[in-house]
């Protein structure tokens, strides 16, 4: 038998991998795609790491990027409507926001060098009895080519069958970052969301643009757009849509710079989002664990999913280091050790989507504008989603937490 | 609504009251028995607090016996047969084994200082639906009168229906403490197990005899005889079986004090081990937890009781100071952050008094005998159950242990 097999070599098979090679554990990741095209393609996503996710990036030996440069310190928050708000939220301790074209080929090349052993060798669903039987246990953490199926979806923890926002992501260049540096997080009641990252690319310090599309509402173009066709009125019409919906934005572009920084950094679409189980047992009674999207799915509008792949890896690698026998009872604990922050994040994520948008989520972001610590609580527990669903499970829970916070 | 309810005195209830108190928040502790009564009457267990419990204890600001004098280093193993095995296992840090007539009384003393309220009242499952509109939460943590039914049995982790070992306790003095200052574990195969603990007891140091009394087997005589009618034909007949069945404590036997510390010092009978739910939803929508023996019981065979109910109660405490709202979710996370110790606890202890024993865990004490290391990582278990049961929980996982112990 030969250690673990991962199926998947984004941010959870290659944190994953590269902390079991710190135990001398040894690892085979299968990755459909070879080395050299880690860092080229299409923009991947839009991703910023919070600070528990860099803490671990610390104990992983992998924190190679200088939190003082690439880092960022908090959520600027901008809220439409007749009276609009506008208040900053405060991080404990720095995010950072790196194109995965830039981070997951250094992941790639740490795992290298630590002996991990990269296979490029599409897996399908039909190929992980003969892997289960290669390894001592397979971990699936690849959600794109039908491997997330092998896991039953939870219906209990999945209430969406659909897409609950249009998504637009993109590169660009042309617009100031905020003071302090932060993400910009505006909402434009009934139409959608805007996230602004600082971001870290291969053509340096950028800016991303992820529009939450609302669908059928009047950003709705966005989501439809062919950059390709049209680069100069794909530029104009999001422009426009900054200039009417997410003016704390606008105000910042740099009109004679502003463009998407290339062809390939943009990425439109939409997700179904949803919990699988944490495993199954094969025909041959070998166990397959689940991990990052062939467990947990969720809608990028509070920049979670990363996080909480890179949290469940590092979970089940501390499971794997301290009980490596992977029968029903590891997979059970694995489950359990992860499953408080992992069921949050996608049920804090699942009602941030919800729309029309829940009163209770309403008041808590009302009292944000009112009350720094709030703001600066809510703000924080995107380390900590755990926290936040704490605050948010139900309306008697925000209520309780803001008459805590003198606000009842 | 006022505080914390905890229906049940024992250190379950004592210690969650004391470790709120530390956090202000008021609690009020139901009894059935007045402070008074607490130093006094039958011998109540028979306990010793393993150094988890023990960091807790300082955690909690009552740690008020010095472990230098008052604790013990380890475990004495013999196990008899054609070929006896005897061998000693360290822990990592001190044990420690007090009277609960001793312990009890100091803690309800630490808790009144400490502005807690104590009130004596009987409390019947008919009485909890109005104390729960009296208080934010309420705790059950007494399995004494009839308030454990309260939470439904777990078939799936309770496969007792009677007690598997008769008991019988009693303290001692006239035997000489073992070096180092330890427990001894004897095993009379065939007829049960004998826990001799140095235990400090209002008549000061003296020693703990638990006969563990296989039904049927040849110590049974012990489980019936009654001192009360004939003392020293109770203490002649408890040293002929040592005589014959537990030779190294017997060896240390000083025949000239050996006796029965007082009528009340000794406590014979049997428990139903078993494991309850966590929480239950009363018809008003309030939720109530169960805690200590109303959730779990296990036979005193591995000295885990009190731990695992002081555990819970920390488990507990430190839930409800970080997220007071109690709720499905606030019972489920509790239910979830104790559930790998706790049932671990339960079922560790099930398999430590099957009878016949199970082959992997003989072979794992035969291992013991020839390596210290495994002696010493079981013993020390003691304050981590869930280690433990990694070990224990297959014939799968206990070959594998000692594979990577170099015994395969």
């Amino acid at each position: 038998m030969d250690g673990i097999g991962i199926i998947g070599s984004g941010i959870a098979g290659l944190q994953l991998g590269l902390q079991l090679r710190q135990h001398d554990i040894p690892v085979t990741i299968y990755s459909d795609r070879p080395a050299d095209d880690f860092g080229k393609g299409r923009l991947p996503n839009t991703v910023a790491h919070h600070h528990t996710t860099v803490a671990r990036e610390r104990e992983l030996g992998i924190d190679h990027w200088d939190i003082d440069e690439y880092g960022y310190f908090g959520h600027h928050h901008y809220i439409g409507g007749e009276t609009p708000l506008r208040f900053f939220g405060e991080f404990a301790a720095p995010s950072r926001a790196l194109d995965y074209r830039v981070y997951l080929p250094r992941l790639l090349r740490d795992f290298d060098e630590r002996g991990g052993d990269f296979e490029v060798r599409p897996v399908e669903p039909a190929d992980v009895t003969a892997l289960s039987e290669q390894h001592d246990l397979v971990v699936v953490s690849s959600g794109r080519t039908g491997l997330g199926g092998m896991f039953p979806r939870r219906a209990d923890k999945s209430p969406f069958d659909t897409p609950q926002r249009k998504l637009c992501a993109a590169l660009y260049e042309g617009i100031a970052y905020s003071e302090p540096k932060g993400v910009t997080m505006s909402i434009a009641p009934g139409h959608g969301e805007l996230l602004e990252i600082p971001m870290f690319s291969v053509a340096g310090h950028v800016t991303a643009l992820l529009f939450e599309i609302v669908p059928g509402g009047d950003l709705e173009p966005i989501g439809e757009a062919r950059y390709d066709e049209d680069p100069g009125g794909f530029e104009k019409l999001v422009l426009a849509k900054l200039r009417q919906h997410h003016p704390t934005t606008f105000e910042r572009v740099d009109h004679g710079r502003f463009r998407v920084t290339g062809p390939q950094d943009l990425l439109q679409g939409g997700l179904v989002p949803g919990v699988r189980e944490d495993y199954v047992r094969l025909a041959n009674g070998r166990y397959v664990i689940a991990l990052g999207d062939a467990h947990t799915v969720v809608d990028p509008i509070v920049g979670q999913g990363a996080n909480c792949a890179s949290y469940s890896a590092w979970e089940l690698g501390q499971a794997i280091v301290t009980d490596p026998n992977f029968d029903e009872r590891f997979c059970r604990k694995v489950a359990q050790r992860r499953e408080n922050r992992v069921h949050a994040t996608s049920d804090w994520t699942n009602l941030m989507v919800r729309f029309p948008p829940a009163p209770h989520l309403l008041q808590l972001l009302g009292s944000m504008a009112r009350n720094q610590v709030v703001a600066d609580e809510f703000t924080d527990n995107f380390s900590y989603p755990e926290r936040q669903w704490d605050i948010l499970a139900t309306p008697e829970r925000t209520r309780s937490y803001l008459a805590r916070h003198g606000m009842a």
